[in-house]
């Protein structure tokens, strides 16, 4: 339910921040939406925070008047994480952007929400080490806490999940926890951290976050190679995977894809079904990795690899991929994309795909296939004409098969992307009025006002 | 409080139980302990669950009549998780020991809780995948899950946290929960199925458990060897793990243990502080990783490595690590150890250590220093005369300045044992009021009548 904020509670925020509090038009507007297909929401204000103070002066002026507080990162978020729903306060993290510690001994960092994964990958060049978890996006560190993001380097690092060793996050009722040591492990209590890495704002504000860091590899050598079908080029992964070979990456991107990353990036890829390969390690280790999956690539058809061990060939590679969703946009101007995320079993990733690929046939605007294919995590980048309800329908409908189909296969709904607006239904699909029971008492439990980024995710009510 | 059983609820239980529900002295005695130094609490009765259906019969039964249910594996916890401290019900899980499925396509296994974990590697050999998780004990899967344990191979593996995928969970509303799918990785909500990892019993009843497991390796190699200082063997292992090698094991046993481990297990190790490697891969992966750790030992005045890569000398060299615990007690009859379990980041680990042994030379009885120092966790084995008080006051003395030394250098009270009734003051101090607040906040959403497991981790009322 829509709440609008008070004459009052407008004081009280002006009171606390002065020029931090901001209600112009041109700054609600830029936190009313997200790369999401959906409308703009606009928020009643916008906080600008400064530290952890501001965090619990804001939190606690929206509990006081009741009012929707929803933490803003970097607006990347692609299933309506952020869009102020219910009106209320969009809360601006972006700059509190500083890295705070790096631990070159540890392997870890402790960063602020509104740190981007570029910048602070810049930040630490010069120690050695670096944060791979890449979702594609520039997105904030607090904001791919809140997503449980991934990407391309999951295959072999992990997900967020496996990689945020602690939080600081502000409560409902304006308390601020540290979740857990700086131990490696521990098995001192409920995961608390993992509780809240996934919540997506809604049972507290993260305000700082310990990171595990890793080596800059010694040496990271790129390929890539086109197949002449879909079905050997996934093929190809599920044996690469199977192997149990630990690759830094393996992409997948069908002609579909390949044709707007040359169009945006002007380049030459035959556009085919490609995989685009990443190969971290000693230069020995990685020799045995490349005769291993060389094998995989024959076995399926595969070209030869197209090398790229300069850095800036292999930079230049993979900005194509990581521009694929731009590029993918730039198909049809003034679309916007509906995306899909599911993940399966790996065993069943061909079957899941191959039936993707048909349902494809059937529609009518352009889409494109990717995806982070060695998690067996793909999406469909269908570019509507916001303005169609026909295709958007179209769109949601071939979206609802495919997560359907995924679920049956004993997948889920979304690998990285998460819930949001977006997929409240499929969630329900997925696990189970039970199972949303559950995450409700803990909703409820942690903020029996519902201000904190309300309406996402699942219903306050059942 | 304790709640005694009722005629009414005896005579349920007998209704649906028959043979399965067990009064007698013989039984409880045996569900009344674990492997901590507490006196035996009885529980009023024990129910052997031979499936699902039973588990969910024996819940509603104790929540009918306000009864508490402890859920029972294979009693090797050690800090009192099962001790029935209110009376009530010891489920017994343990003839719940069906590996349900294996998929050697997508490297997983569902089993039921009861499985043991040697039984679990035993059962899958043949398809040539295992499951490394190890915490020495031959613990039940269901008890792994609800510690959150870990053990010698969490350097290359992770913990249990990192290698569950799914759940299946009985709620104490008596619903059957499936937690996840099965897909690598997921943003499918909260994470309740890392919320039920290590919640001890308190907020459901795993019944079901979907494990990574793993391709055995191509090789693996076992190596020993000593060092003149306790110092020097911390010093290499820090080194180690700071170089990013990805070592199957690095375990410790300062010159106690190899004393007490010789006497057990009939060997002739020197009693020095000794380190224990492991090597899995590839043979020229592993060959790599030997010569770069082969430098390590020599800076730090190690010895020649003593080599096993036979089967059965790997074999008997880690049976005698396992049962380093056992060979502990029998330095002295009739003993039972109070065993701590700080966790720090590596680069405390080594000021730690020292401080630590500085501590133990003040101590009477005897004890032993060993641990997973790749993870930088390690135990100290203080083998106390039962009745004596001083003893254990002494013990927990320097069991709380080690947890206090722990926590000002940002670790934990424990990284793999969790808290059972041991560590609940330990906890307040590492985590703080308002966290363990939250963690009631969910114990109360979830179990509003606290039946399950009561009195364990953090009290019920604040």
């Amino acid at each position: 339910m829509k709440r609008v904020m008070s004459v009052e509670a407008q004081k009280a925020f002006e009171a606390q921040f002065g020029q931090q509090f901001v209600v112009s038009e041109a700054v609600r507007e830029h936190h009313a939406r997200d790369e999401s297909a959906y409308d703009k929401f606009l928020p009643d204000a916008v906080v600008f925070a400064h530290n952890t103070e501001d965090v619990i002066a804001a939190v606690n002026i929206c509990r006081e008047y009741n009012l929707p507080l929803i933490p803003y990162g970097a607006g990347t978020s692609i299933e309506g994480h952020i869009l102020p729903i219910y009106g209320g306060i969009s809360l601006d993290l972006s700059e509190m952007n500083k890295v705070l510690s790096v631990d070159d001994q540890d392997f870890t960092v402790t960063v602020q929400p509104g740190v981007l994964r570029m910048q602070l990958n810049e930040e630490i060049k010069q120690t050695g080490l670096y944060f791979p978890i890449d979702p594609g996006a520039n997105a904030s560190i607090g904001g791919m806490v809140s997503t449980r993001a991934s990407g391309t380097t999951a295959v072999k690092y992990g997900t967020m999940r496996e990689n945020v060793l602690s939080l600081k996050v502000v409560t409902a009722d304006g308390k601020l926890l540290k979740t857990s040591s700086r131990a490696a492990k521990s098995s001192a209590g409920y995961d608390l951290t993992r509780l809240f890495i996934g919540s997506e704002g809604t049972l507290g504000v993260v305000v700082e976050i310990t990171l595990k860091v890793y080596p800059i590899p010694e040496e990271i050598i790129a390929a890539i190679c086109s197949f002449p079908t879909l079905e050997d080029a996934v093929n190809c992964t599920v044996m690469v995977k199977q192997s149990g070979t630990n690759i830094g990456r393996v992409e997948f991107l069908d002609s579909h894809a390949i044709k707007a990353v040359n169009a945006y990036s002007h380049l030459s890829l035959k556009e085919q079904p490609t995989l685009f390969f990443e190969f971290h390690g000693s230069a020995t280790g990685i020799q045995e990795q490349i005769e291993l999956i060389k094998e995989f690539v024959h076995e399926n058809n595969g070209s030869d690899f197209d090398w790229a061990s300069k850095t800036e060939d292999r930079n230049r590679l993979w900005t194509a991929r990581h521009n694929a969703y731009f590029a993918s946009l730039q198909l049809r101007p003034n679309s916007r994309s509906i995306t899909t995320d599911v993940c399966v079993p790996i065993s069943k990733l061909a079957e899941c795909v191959s039936e993707t690929a048909k349902d494809l046939e059937t529609i009518s605007f352009p889409w494109t296939m990717l995806g982070h294919v060695g998690d067996s995590n793909f999406h469909v980048l269908m570019m509507i004409d916001p303005n169609s309800d026909s295709e958007r329908e179209a769109a949601e409908r071939l979206n609802h098969r495919l997560v359907q189909r995924a679920i049956a296969l004993d997948g889920t709904c979304t690998g990285e992307h998460g819930i949001g607006i977006h997929k409240m239904d499929f969630l329900k699909e997925e696990l189970g009025e039970d199972m949303i029971e559950m995450m409700r008492r803990v909703k409820h439990a942690f903020d029996p006002q519902n201000i904190l980024n309300p309406g996402k995710v699942f219903s306050w009510e059942a």
